[in-house]
């Protein structure tokens, strides 16, 4: 009874010294142009999550064999894009200058660029791999160049051509599908180009960037941009396995939207991507 | 500022006279048994038509390529099919003079029945494509012979047999099945033998009606009989694309009932379908 | 005007006396850890089931032509399982002792153990077949040995070894999946393996118990613990038409929570499933 | 184990022929123009009786005390409201004849037209006694004379002026108001000048309509159209005590559309109000 | 069938020139720090806006009799709350250069501070009226200056002390309440000193801003912050009366979250209370 | 960075030594007969507690001069009401020994009953103050007398007569008001006879537990059971200030059922009601 009770995400048991992995939640959506709720996503999989098991008959692994510190949601600027990356970029940096692999549960997509700004000064030579249903190449929106629909093209400015592969791809102006042609390497609509990737970098610094929108709605519809015509819960596993085989120094896990999906079916896919990300990069 | 601002389905900006395909909503379910609500269909479609994108990836086309004219939603007599079956016939008719094609948005499937009297006054020899769920092939329903579960049995009446082709038909009585044997092209459960009709219809004149509960209710849940076991988004997608081989007259796609599923899943779904429908056909 | 309106799912019209199969509902859902709305499942089918046809497509059969008694739902003692199961044991006794075969709608998984019990006393060398998403097999829940979550190892107490065949599970603890490979077969994932289980079986007394968990999500999200990666509703439908083969000497359908799904999907799945499986077993 | 289940009322457990009271269901709501979903008033209302005791402590009288027999719902002609209308005359014809006293449970206020005219037959100096948030005194609505806006309209062409005693009323459009001074008795927004009015119509036989949205929103939110500003569930309550003194020979309840409110409040609200009613009237 | 659809909030149909009043939505919510929403708020008002009347009975006047343009909803730079204020401040000018009263529906408070910095360069003695239940007055919230949570400290840097007037007020950190009391006038819990602050404005100039949670959250359950204590619709409705006696520059309504309400109720109550303002104001 | 991140009631972060109240969630719900959740309730008043302030104009105070310690939730046995109220029961009693006074979060009402057996160990003559819409009196329910529809009575085994005060009774069956009658105090529908009774009580212990369905459904419609007719918050909140007068040795507060409510208003209520309990209490 001495002790108040803490939040983490099942199995995420270590004291931060202990820990390689630092996962945090990042809860702001503020820009956000369709259907906000992604604020919502790091608490409801810290609190939904007890509804799975700390094992996966995937893996044969449990989350016992981890070393994660949860250390719980950022209290960011609600309302101000800017100095919110700021403060994501702060924080991400005092986990990497520790040595430590981070793990950020979104809120929107903008909030990636937080993290690969504070990668990118330790491995200059950093690739990112990019699950997504959305190309996300915009220069701006809606006259703001800090937005989730130009997140990866911020991101492309500080890792230049050549360095981001894009997978399940299937929405998008036709600019952006035009400009990305010179500049990223996208595999539209599916999952299937991986394998030659995962070759190609093979032991690259690789920072992995999941929005779950990449998943169709019918697997995942508590998302705030739902495209039809996505990838399978299976395929989704079946990459995060290959993935493991790379080096992976950071990831996250983007765009879940718990307010939409009132089944929690949603929340629930979620937790169990996250459990078997933990377990296998 | 001197405007009003109009709703329209995204990339729909074309005035009347450049049109060449008019659309517009049947906000009609009065005789839906089960569950009502595709009356807010067309308006819904209309309204969140501006998440999704105006260029499709999968045909390399844009919005901006058609030339699509709006007209809103109709003003129907609630509660009384007869009515507004004939207002239907009349604002399709208008549409058909105009040498514009309609296309419709339901409603329930009952709307069908107005635009095919229009339009079978000018071709004759017209052809329906009907995907679905529901053979709809009963005589009446509940002492109703005008019911979207008659709805193809009364467009029988109009274009005869060997006229209709049925794709998907997972749901009906014994009687129904039965009856179809011997006066419709039915293909159960699948879109399988789409190519083959295609072929058959040549440059036949056809009105497609799209009954969305042809989709497994999995990729749409909002719709008022949801039947298990049906057709997967791509699939549909991959016959929408087929059918750009026809010369498709009209087209309609009815019964989407979003407040059935509150995720937005399925009006999302619904949204996609018709900016590949428009650029397709 | 002269009678009450009973409430029978379609098609289950026969008096009891002329019945092969009486079906009962068993409302029960107290040691549900996560989400509770089991409860809630057999008053939900049974009403929504008018939203279905009598007639099967797919086994080319009607309901008419089957000798089913609805007997309603039982009312079980709420908040104590021990007591639950005697009466749910009691009911099903006296169905068997009439020479009928019992199909209980849950409720949540423990309510098999009632009607077990019952069969197991007739037919001593009962096997089951378990199709679900969890293993069941643990010892005991949160200190409570009649829980949900072990209640396949309380039949396991009742039958013995090499009597139990599980398909589709994809979650439990490391502990129930290791006690799992010495006492019972267990087919992950999927129900790839049925075929050959059912060879072996061959006339044996077979419990079928379904819990509805075992379909993915995105087919069935109304229940307490979604699973994804789970099998598809036509894979589903395959393998209830391989069953047909053995001699099902009752069966049950548990874990519909229909709170949980609010478009209706998921009851409308149950609904259909039933609709088959009485038709096929 | 011998018989089906009823789903009745609580408390309304009487035979036929032992009752006073025949209560029946008119799952209609096709010329709703608005919102639908009143056709699942009368079912949800008998589901979710359970939830309420027998005993009112209002009124110290137990549903034990009362003869109600219930009829269920019956299986009106959807989407056609001349047919639907006959089928309910009929029907309240047939307990009117049996010298019983009809209470009925809409479905849209409409519904009310076809038991004023199965009672206007043997009473042919009716009153109406009229709690709404709306006038209803429409001569039609979008074309159609037979609506739910026009009920009350119709009404008075069975009774004529100086029957219809309105209460609560708050919306209409300006020449309702205008046609009802001198034709109907309004008292706005209230139900205070109910004593009065129940002095002058001593011992007359009255038939009373309650629209279910006369309550404020915040006490019953589950209707089709909502108006802020209503009256409060008690002084509905005491209302209903007051009407006790009256000489009702038939009452309906109408509006309430249960998948509307999710929280269930309004259907237990409505219950509450039938228990009360039955009791009282 | 040569116009597109419009979409205006009922009876607002007159041209721009002929307008003395120009509504206009501010779908914005960024800076929302608990649930968000308010973005649908106009966009919501406009559509339900059909289920209720042009007709007041209480004022005993009609839409038709008002010189309102509906210029629909602003494309304001969403997440960016420095330039969507600038884009509001804008538009509100040009209104009020052209002698039209502004009419502004939000989107969350903050919306407000743009257009007071366009009515007070017109009236540099702008009073202004301030319904709510959290009183506003912060001087940063998380860190940001331009926040819900301090648009009225905003407002108040523009038209300094015993300008503001604020009524319903019932949350707020001490510091708030501290500062209030020697910079605004300030009514808790309840609108009751409503009559002599009007006796004291006469006819100054005065914007009054309606933030919907100053109603209790029984009345407006869909919005961001609810606090249980408000005043009750017929409160707000006789207060909105008692404004009509001042002279109104401009006003607001802002914070309706229909996302939040899934009943409807909220929106139609903030629909009847919009078209009560028009009327009155 | 270095401390996991706990969840507590706002403001309660006081150590449990320091502290002089407990605070203690107890999500038990498994004897709920109608509609379950309440399990969910101390949770989300804790997750939504940061919508409110600390700060209350009611009081003039904050919750930073309390001193209460949130110990999170009990893991109690799911499904084994016995077992359940002996944890709690030995959980209460650490609290009392340690001279620290419980305050839990319920679960159902039948949790109370562990606080109770607690404290009536240290406090013999202690006195219960009831807030509920139903009198809970039965001897049993459906077999269970470990029932939340029992509590008080149990509560009345262990206190003997004139020791309970029950106040805004609304439901029951006739032999609950009946023996109530000699045995407990009752105010029905009301809190109005409140403060004699606190004349009366004078320094004695005093038990409270507020049963959150004694509001009316409009102010909290998330609760299992809602009885229309019930008090207001302001009623509510007037009775919690009396109570202040009283020497209340501990309290809890029940029945929230958050899932019922989906606008969270329900929550954001019981929120603020606890912050006042803790400031007055």
């Amino acid at each position: 009874m001495l002790n108040r009770q803490a939040e983490t995400f099942i199995g995420c048991e270590r004291a931060y010294d202990e820990a390689d992995t630092v996962m945090f939640g990042a809860p702001f959506d503020a820009t956000t142009s369709y259907r906000p709720g992604a604020r919502f996503g790091p608490k409801a999989i810290r609190s939904e999550s007890y509804g799975i098991e700390t094992y996966s008959p995937y893996q044969d692994k449990d989350m016992a064999e981890t070393a994660v510190f949860d250390a719980g949601d950022m209290a960011l600027c609600i309302g101000d894009a800017k100095t919110a990356l700021e403060q994501i970029e702060a924080f991400a940096s005092e986990i990497v200058t520790d040595n430590k692999r981070p793990v950020m549960l979104g809120g929107e997509h903008l909030v990636t660029l937080g993290v690969v700004r504070a990668l990118v000064k330790k491995y200059p030579d950093l690739h990112i791999v990019h699950f997504d249903a959305h190309a996300d190449l915009r220069d701006d929106y809606l006259g703001a160049n800090l937005s989730h629909a130009a997140v990866i093209r911020r991101v492309w400015e500080l890792v230049g051509d050549e360095k981001i592969y894009q997978f399940g791809i299937r929405s998008g102006d036709k600019s952006e599908f035009d400009w990305g042609r010179t500049h990223v390497f996208t595999c539209r609509f599916t999952l299937d180009k991986l394998e030659e990737v995962i070759k190609k970098l093979a032991d690259r610094p690789v920072y992995f960037t999941l929005d779950l929108d990449v998943l169709d709605p019918s697997a995942l519809p508590g998302t705030g941009t739902p495209e039809a015509g996505g990838v399978s819960f299976l395929a989704l596993l079946e990459a995060i396995g290959l993935l493991s085989k790379l080096n992976v120094v950071g990831f996250d896990m983007v765009e879940l939207a718990p307010n939409l999906d009132m089944s929690g079916v949603s929340t629930a896919v979620a937790c169990k991507l996250l459990r078997e990300c933990l377990l296998a990069l």
